[in-house]
């Protein structure tokens, strides 16, 4: 099924399996995207009680799900790896024979799933029906072999995972069909934001009959008694108007003699749905099905050829290039073809001569993911940070988790200044570093009003947030963090007392410090410990008093900007290498969770211990990802579990905080090879080069440096960059 | 309040009241319209329980009632005169101080009510808000003067007396919002047709501020677990993006340091938002409301001053006047200013050069409003019976009862035929006459999915609907009534068969006969007499086994183009005569529907006693129209009642039909002078004087038509419009 080798091929892209992420709560999707894509198509089987998992009877963030079996419909706008329900609206569905408006009867179960990069296709049992699904970047394309008949395309706008409703379709023609779907309310929050994703709908082949229907409120008292047609669903036929309504949709019929296929194009846009129409025309055109899926295709396989890896079983190349599919999806492209995109909060429409990127899950991303496209793709990098300023502008504040041009407010902490400072001192430094350092320095100390960093007056007078606040030990150690990247960014602009005050803001996380658990406990507003200190609290999840989606285990290491001065408070080297070793004998790591991704590095750090390191890397990497549905170990997170994998196969990284370092450990492959953008960097490319790779070799028994022995087991972004060229030599024993 | 003389000042306009008929069921609104409007505004107080009659405790027809008192805004789109609530939507809602968007909260009580021919006027107790409204064809112009402080202008899309929900919203800037709202559903007919009603609104003053509300549905389920917005209304701030849901709407603020005024015109289409701007902009572009209040009185003032009157009192003149001006609102303007108009069922937009016409309540206006519109506005009935061959090109079908391009098919009978025949016998024959009898002949010959003529079937087999079809003895007698139209048109063709066939048709009103009873009975499908025979059930609009919103009593007499063959049937003119006396002795006679108001004429063919149609037509005219607000007998019938007392007040009435003669009884003005459309007719005008009127001179003593001696009670169309002077003496003993 998959070619076997990328490098000599350079079909990188043929590795990529859609189906990693689909369960175990991965939230990825198996259907069609490009590389940062505003469109997408998604088979949709999480409705029906028939489905193992079920939107309606739990939270569920994602379209689709392995193990589900019954279908109703492909959504044309979702996303991938995040842990809220949103988006997986417009909901194309082709049926056969009299038209079903219910998604419960017309939905089917089906076989003979492909995916790939660019491409999804099944079989409908029910109708015997192929479908096959590529996409451009703003628009889904949807291909239907339909059997001998009659046949029908349903689009469903009142069916999603959003947790918005009410949408507007008009037929515009027996070819085109024109709307808006209300979503947003991302996590529930920020409801007040809810806006309209637009579209428009062409077919190559015009419906020999149409019709919208609508399902309109069932109405209570007095007016109850006269409608006949209560609650009842109306088919509107041939209607051209417009129609509104929570639960809407259209239908195009047709009537074929023998086997046919139709092909809709769905362009999507933010703005208007003049913008979908323009999105729809000068992405697609003319083009063929064939022709948009290799384009497609060839776009994901030039990003995907950017890290060349040899060796490694054909699993490990998959995981791997798929997760670095995975890392390209989001944040993804919000403009329009003709630069148009809704700026956040202004009500206006903004326009942009590069990429307006959105989905920022920066409380995620922050830790690897931007690490890496500041790596391997700057220019992206350098555009995301572009499109951070560019809403600080339009809304007065950096991004937390931005969702087309919604600030979500999701999660805690400021994480947007640790991804502008990795950036810059990764030498990326095409932006306006005086407005980004204003805009750090605003929610750093804005006490009034400040939506990105709740609770800072209690953190500027204790050092801390206190229990009563949401997460006071997780959110004084994000502050802590987002503290240190200003500082070193302050430094960098020669500005001497910044630095000094948010080095110092940044280390306050010690007075968490109880050293009779070793661990980060709450403080209550008397500057008590709070009690009972429950240290497993928190975990799978759990709400808790003092952290966020963790406990007070998981969290007690997340000191990613003082490595150095975390070692030394847990009391020196070996009892923070006990205290740590403890974390993963007793299973209280969590691999499926961001604030402890990083900490499997910190044997690094002390002298003699980074085999542990290579040891637990090299587990966690084999027993987490794999080749298979379950093979994330949780949501990917818009791709920071992805990143993870990526930096982990390849043995290196980027686990602190504003030291610009990589920590070495034992990777999977014989060679990896990531080319260099030469924009931004001197050397043409970084090998990492592996000797004696085996599953039993995974320890390091030495290191050299374009062909110099390397003292330790890390390396600055600056010696790769150069062209640096790691040669590492893996044995059975570890160096101890 | 009105001036003394119509003549005199030629002010004609200025004796409209247009709180008649906004009591007792009128259903008429006081708020302004142009004639034949598509825009119009009223003041909306139906909602909230405070108001007497509440649109949601009961079935209510009309967005404004004169005895409540609670106000929630202005409706901009409404229908005058009818019997099932639509339309009175689009609400316009002045507020000051913070924003509340549920109308229970923000509505008012109001004081200083003026209402005049296109102005209207109130003052807003809460807010000391002072309101003045007008309207273009197809633009209502709001215009509020504000006191110092913050000010709200709402627009309320969730509010509305229509059938249907839902709506879109988008402020386009801060002077413009653009939307759509369904409407549709009237009578809680053809849900399937319901239609969107789309809008412009341009603010005079930029808002300082501006935002959405929506009110979503209260999810239930696992949803509403996480959803803490659960149901609640949400503004959206400063939102320009496209808002959808069942209750939404808009609010544009200012802050005012002195008294402000700000006008706000809102275009109407029903093709879409584009022609919604276009009609706002060609109509009113930057005219001020005075302009345009200026304008559309004249408008009123040519079209009523086509009748002057002389003598009478200043309520005989403001009675008068007032009925003219209610014939003049419906039928009404569809199409746009640049001639779009949304075609009934194809889904397409049709274009015309002349008016289109929508609003054909014909089981009503069949009977005197559109031979009203023959004689005075001939050019206008051309044009509704073009736009009523038209229907019939886009549906296949004539109209029953149209609105806004959905056919509602409220009501029974085939009426279209009568009044397309009366038009044409009336000389105005500037239409495709071959298309109408084509269209005619199909709805009277289509056995099989006749939408127009149910139980087609009985009626040819056995010449009537029976039992257990809908009001079978008085569908029958529409049937009837329809097939004489046909009849006469036929013999106007030449279609000497067709006149045979149809004149036959036209009288099996006589198998109902029951001569024990004197009245038309039911029959069962075996030819049987349908018993129990309750001649009194029906009667207040219960339902009944006979006959549509009518007993017995009231639909004995109904044969307008048979009068003579009923005469014989109820045994000859003594026999007839008290019988027909006994239904207004008995208080049968129900003057405010329908099928019985023709019968007060009917003694007029009975020789020696039309001294009873005088008295009795006297008698209801004086009785039921009052210069009040409940002056009208119930619902206006889209004019159908003001078109009876036109006739009344000015002693002709066309009570039968096909024969093309006006019943003569007393008038009450001294002169009526009717002028008359030189393209139609020859005369210039037409003369009715009377002499010796007092109240108590009632009955006719001597007729002359042009100085010659009239025989009989009754006068050719011909006559009248070769430019007939009538002049009728009356005195106070009945001619016997």
């Amino acid at each position: 099924m998959f070619c076997v080798s990328c490098v000599a091929s350079q079909e990188c892209a043929t590795y990529v399996n859609t189906f990693i992420g689909t369960s175990n709560f991965g939230a990825t999707f198996p259907g069609p995207i490009a590389p940062r894509g505003m469109a997408s198509v998604s088979p949709f089987n999480v409705a029906g009680k028939q489905n193992k998992l079920e939107k309606d009877s739990r939270w569920l963030s994602n379209p689709y799900v392995y193990e589900n079996t019954f279908l109703t419909g492909f959504s044309q706008v979702n996303l991938s790896g995040v842990g809220c329900p949103d988006l997986g609206v417009i909901l194309v569905m082709p049926t056969t024979g009299e038209v079903q408006t219910n998604h419960l009867d017309y939905g089917t179960t089906y076989s003979n799933e492909i995916g790939k990069a660019g491409y999804y296709s099944n079989t409908l049992d029910k109708y015997n029906i192929k479908t096959e699904f590529t996409a451009s970047t703003r628009v889904g394309v949807n291909k239907f072999t339909f059997p001998k008949g009659k046949s029908n395309i349903l689009i469903n706008l009142g069916l999603g995972l959003t947790n918005e409703q009410d949408a507007m379709v008009q037929v515009v023609s027996p070819t085109e069909i024109q709307g808006v779907r209300s979503v947003g309310s991302f996590c529930y929050n920020s409801p007040e934001d809810a806006y309209p994703v637009y579209f428009v709908a062409r077919f190559s082949k015009p419906a020999t009959n149409y019709g919208v229907w609508k399902t309109p409120d069932t109405y209570q008292g007095e007016e109850a008694k006269w409608m006949t047609y209560n609650g009842k669903t109306r088919i509107m036929e041939r209607n051209t108007k417009m129609v509104v309504g929570d639960s809407i949709g259209t239908y195009f019929s047709y009537e074929f003699d023998k086997e046919e296929t139709v092909e809709v194009k769905i362009g999507i846009s933010y703005v208007s749905i003049e913008n979908a129409r323009e999105n729809l025309e000068k992405e697609t055109g003319n083009k063929s099905f064939d022709t948009v899926y290799k384009e497609t295709f060839n776009q994901w396989n030039s990003l995907l050829s950017r890290i060349k890896v040899k060796g490694g079983t054909e699993d490990d190349k998959i995981n791997f290039y798929t997760a670095l599919y995975h890392t390209l999806i989001h944040p993804n492209t919000l403009n329009d073809v003709n630069g148009d995109y809704p700026e956040i909060k202004t009500g206006k429409i903004g326009n942009t001569k590069d990429t307006r990127f959105t989905v920022f899950s920066l409380w995620d991303t922050y830790r690897n993911l931007h690490q890496l496209m500041s790596l391997v793709y700057p220019k992206q990098q350098s555009n995301m940070v572009k499109s951070m300023l560019d809403m600080y502008d339009e809304n007065g504040w950096l991004p937390k988790w931005e969702l087309n041009s919604t600030e979500t407010f999701t999660m805690v902490g400021d994480p947007a200044s640790i991804v502008i400072t990795d950036t810059y001192i990764k030498g990326i430094q095409d932006f306006n570093v005086n407005k980004a350092y204003e805009a750090m320095l605003k929610s750093a100390t804005t006490l009034d009003n400040n939506p990105l960093r709740p609770g800072l007056k209690n953190y500027l007078n204790n050092g801390y947030l206190v229990v009563g606040q949401r997460g006071p030990v997780s959110t004084t150690q994000e502050y802590n963090a987002a503290d240190y990247a200003i500082a070193v960014l302050a430094k960098e602009l020669g500005k001497t007392d910044d630095y000094k005050t948010f080095k110092k803001r940044s280390l306050s996380y010690y007075k968490f410090y109880d050293k009779d658990f070793k661990l980060l406990r709450p403080r209550n507003e008397d500057g008590s410990f709070y009690k009972p200190f429950d240290p497993l609290a928190g975990a799978n999840f759990e709400e808790n008093v003092g952290y966020i989606e963790g406990n007070a285990w998981q969290y007690a290491f997340m000191a990613p900007h003082d490595v150095k001065g975390m070692i030394k408070l847990y009391g020196g080297g070996k009892s923070f290498t006990n205290q740590l070793q403890k974390l993963f004998d007793t299973n209280q790591f969590d691999m499926a969770n961001e604030p402890d991704i990083a900490y499997p590095y910190w044997f690094n750090y002390v002298k003699g211990e980074a085999w542990r390191s290579q040891k637990i890397v090299r587990e966690l990497a084999s027993k987490y990802f794999q080749n298979k549905p379950a093979g994330l170990p949780g949501n990917d997170d818009t791709g920071t579990m992805s990143a993870w994998l990526i930096y982990a196969m390849s043995g290196i990284y980027p686990a602190s905080i504003g030291d610009n370092v990589y920590q070495i450990t034992s990777p999977v492959f014989d060679e990896v090879e990531i080319a260099l953008n030469s924009e931004y960097y001197s050397g043409k490319s970084i090998k990492i080069i592996t000797k004696n790779n085996s599953e039993e070799n995974k320890y390091i028994q030495s290191i050299k440096l374009n062909n110099k022995p390397l003292k330790g087991y890390s390396v600055t972004h600056q010696q790769l960059v150069n062209g640096g060229v790691l040669e590492i030599e893996l044995g059975k024993n570890p160096i101890k």
